[in-house]
């Protein structure tokens, strides 16, 4: 056996378990409910669904895959393609999948991200046959250490009958260490989760099973598909300019410092450009509790403004990819890994006081977000952790541009064709036009300030016009609405492909 | 000074505070903000209230009046209707604050109900002139004693500026001992809350304050308003039946045992009918932990199901304050209040594992709830803390009557008209017609049990035509809706009066 696998292998009983991935593949059966690693593409099971796949082409079967949240390709695109997903769960952001959700192909439960660990737990998720799982080493003394995310494979590690590991040795073996493995124990029986700052370690390096469960051990040596992240632009530029001109006025009324406060910034390119933002900025000394590390963090250590990082996946492009996972020991005492349902609990949230940035897919005058479907009915990625973050934070921030689709779309309309998160949970919105407090105030004094400084121009008379016309039809109630017209701006966009019309001056 | 009152006022410094209501009421100025007391129709100030009523009759001023739920008719009917209120938070459940503020003449911020404390620490609401507390006693060293409830009344004590007592000599001092009042720090600075059981103290007996910023002494003999709860009828008894058989099959699953968990019962007449089914179950040694304990738990807690009842308030009807109020000492040991951000803490409800038995106004087919909005524009009362309560228990339960007005309305609708618990925090749903467990399904898997299981009968064919047609239109997408259709449920109930169709037949 390759010296490298030995050194990676610590526990030298599991030799024997050594197959390739065609076999650890035959493992599975038709029904099983299977629990995988990985989180945000980063840190999942690559060389066995890559297995699955051609096994598919000679055979029909189906399984339940759950995982920490999106998977890369192999999974997502190639596994749900060749029709062997028949439940997905929690969340996924891959066209191929999507594509099969949308067909009605694949049942896909979008859930909170910190959820799914008490789902397992009550047997709502499972019995899981097999949960397979990417390591960059198993020691001697029988600990599972995770790659690049640490997601839900704690709890499946623990609930499955069976466990199929992917040991890949193209990550560093730095990376043992930055694992802080905590599992909280049954509802109502467990303790409090003893963490009341970002950088506090709680548990072990790695995830202890009984190694009688592992029943198989494939070598790997496929990377992590690189994030899909596009570089910020002009307009994400402007929207974290308006964010830090917020957390100054913020530090002037006395409710932040200039460390400000634990920063989660949810996936995608707009979020984290808001955090590039901060590179050139005064604050310092900053923490992030998130559930994700993107681009922007990296270069936030680097450039000595962000003193610690804590989340449940690292996600990186192609360039930093390189530079992170090449350099490891530089960044593993900034660093830390944890399960998803620690990086993402309300305990914690709550506690911590996190400033909380997420992705909002539009909007209403009322301050109810939609960040899920597409028209109330395509399944665009999922809610993630969003939810988790945005009604425990601090600050539950949402960011999106004002418009879409070249203008044709307006991210803010009369009313959210669905509802991800309620009037209740949103404190702040920000578009490349302006932001939005909507903190303390009532749904028609949240109006004014999501047209006025959120929305788009072209926009704005059509949202005046529509939201003084249901004050006047009901007689100015809580929440003023049409209802014959209030998802009319989505039914005007599938007709004419455009939410712009013409509207009648009184 | 009477003898009661001197015995009510430990401290002897504080006799000279000791004025009338129309001088307490005096105090308070044009623009004012204020914290009162008072949870669910109990332990509100009511006297100053009234002489605020009084005093409106030849001046006009406005304050903005925060709470910790909804209050008697002192403030939510006379205060409300003589136009002395401004803003209001966090919850009502009155008709006469209704009509204002579906008038638009009242501003009201309808909010979870474990979130207002927070706002308060960060100055969002605020800063806050007068807190108004209604007390059972000061104690000789400083203590304010509450009556029966305890909501936000140390948060506002804590922050406001000045403090009026209202001292409720009719409440029974046996009320002293029952609170236990703890209260976080800010966040991001603040610890754990070391409570790992329903029945476990955290604080001390009642909220300490500096004595200088008492500035007015009220007394009062007024009894709480007493709840408005109708008796249990046939079909609430048939979903307790439901809910009872549900959590059978549960212990039968391995998931709960005969002692349950933590049970929390919101406010209204569903909810504490379904709490009176467990008088003749075979489940024992139960513990709530609630915000509001009603008649049932105190039946429950008389026939020795109950051992331990933890909430923010206690609100009776007329012949259930005679018997607790009037035998405190009998039930002083199996009670404790707490303020709403400790009843209400996602940190708590998660680590206990609550069952949390909600009411929801409408639900839609993939399980969304609406709470607070009649016809997705007309407040109803509010959120409350069934958002603290669901979306973090171990199963987040809502009831409702199948239809309403005679059958005119459908509980359940193609889409809700307001969102209050999203499709990911609705664990089951209940109806007279029966159960819908929503646990781990996608949107689609949701529909036949919602339909088949909650709807009532004479619904059942619209709801499956529009579903139907929703897969058709959309080429099964992940949830399927026609929008121009989807709130036409509600448009036909204000046209027609009802939501019933002519479904023409394919």
């Amino acid at each position: 056996m390759d010296a490298i696998i030995q050194k990676r292998l610590g526990n030298k009983e599991l030799e024997s378990k050594v197959v390739s991935a065609d076999v650890a593949a035959a493992l599975l059966s038709d029904g099983d409910v299977v629990g995988m690693s990985g989180f945000t593409r980063a840190g999942d099971a690559k060389v066995v669904p890559m297995a699955l796949v051609e096994r598919a082409k000679n055979e029909k079967f189906q399984i339940d895959v759950y995982t920490g949240a999106s998977l890369g390709p192999e999974v997502d695109k190639y596994l749900a393609e060749a029709g062997v997903i028949r439940k997905r769960g929690p969340f996924q952001a891959d066209a191929g999948i999507r594509n099969q959700i949308n067909a009605g192909n694949v049942m896909y439960v979008d859930a909170h991200l910190s959820h799914n660990a008490e789902l397992v737990r009550q047997g709502i998720i499972g019995p899981i046959k097999y949960a397979i799982i990417e390591a960059a080493a198993i020691t001697e003394d029988g600990y599972i250490i995770p790659t690049t995310s640490v997601g839900n494979s704690p709890i499946f590690a623990q609930y499955a009958e069976n466990i199929i590991i992917e040991l890949n040795i193209s990550h560093p073996e730095s990376l043992i260490g930055i694992h802080d493995i905590y599992v909280p124990g049954e509802q109502g029986k467990r303790d409090v989760i003893p963490m009341t700052k970002p950088n506090q370690r709680l548990g072990e390096i790695g995830i202890k099973v009984d190694p009688a469960k592992i029943k198989a051990i494939v070598i790997s040596e496929e990377p992590d598909a690189p994030s899909m992240i596009v570089p910020p632009d002009e307009e994400t530029q402007t929207m974290a300019n308006i964010l830090l001109d917020f957390f100054r006025s913020e530090i002037k009324a006395g409710r932040l410092t200039n460390t400000l406060a634990p920063i989660q910034s949810g996936v995608g390119s707009v979020a984290n450009a808001v955090l590039d933002g901060f590179a050139d900025s005064e604050f310092e000394h900053l923490f992030v509790y998130s559930e994700v590390l993107q681009d922007a963090v990296f270069n936030l250590i680097d450039a000595g403004k962000v003193d610690f990082a804590s989340a449940a996946s690292i996600t990186l492009s192609e360039e930093l990819q390189k530079r992170v996972f090449g350099n490891m020991e530089h960044y593993a005492d900034k660093l830390c890994l944890r399960p998803q349902e620690i990086s993402n609990h309300p305990e914690l949230i709550r506690r911590l006081g996190l400033i909380s940035i997420n992705t909002a897919l539009e909007l209403d005058i009322y301050g109810n977000v939609n960040s899920t479907h597409v028209s109330g009915t395509k399944m665009m990625n999922g809610i993630g952790g969003s939810g988790d973050f945005a009604r425990n934070a601090r600050l539950g921030i949402f960011v999106t541009k004002s418009y879409a689709k070249g203008g044709a779309i307006s991210s803010i309309v009369p009313m959210v064709s669905h509802v991800d998160h309620t009037e209740h949970d949103v404190d702040v919105i920000v578009t490349e036009q302006g932001i939005a407090d909507l903190r303390g105030l009532a749904p028609k004094e949240r109006v004014p300030l999501i047209i006025e400084n959120c929305a788009h121009p072209d926009y704005k008379e059509q949202l005046w016009d529509y939201y003084n016309r249901a004050v006047e039809a009901t007689g100015n109630q809580q929440t003023p609405h049409i209802l014959e017209e209030a998802l009319s701006w989505h039914v005007n966009l599938a007709k004419n492909k455009t939410m712009k019309k013409e509207i009648a001056k009184a």
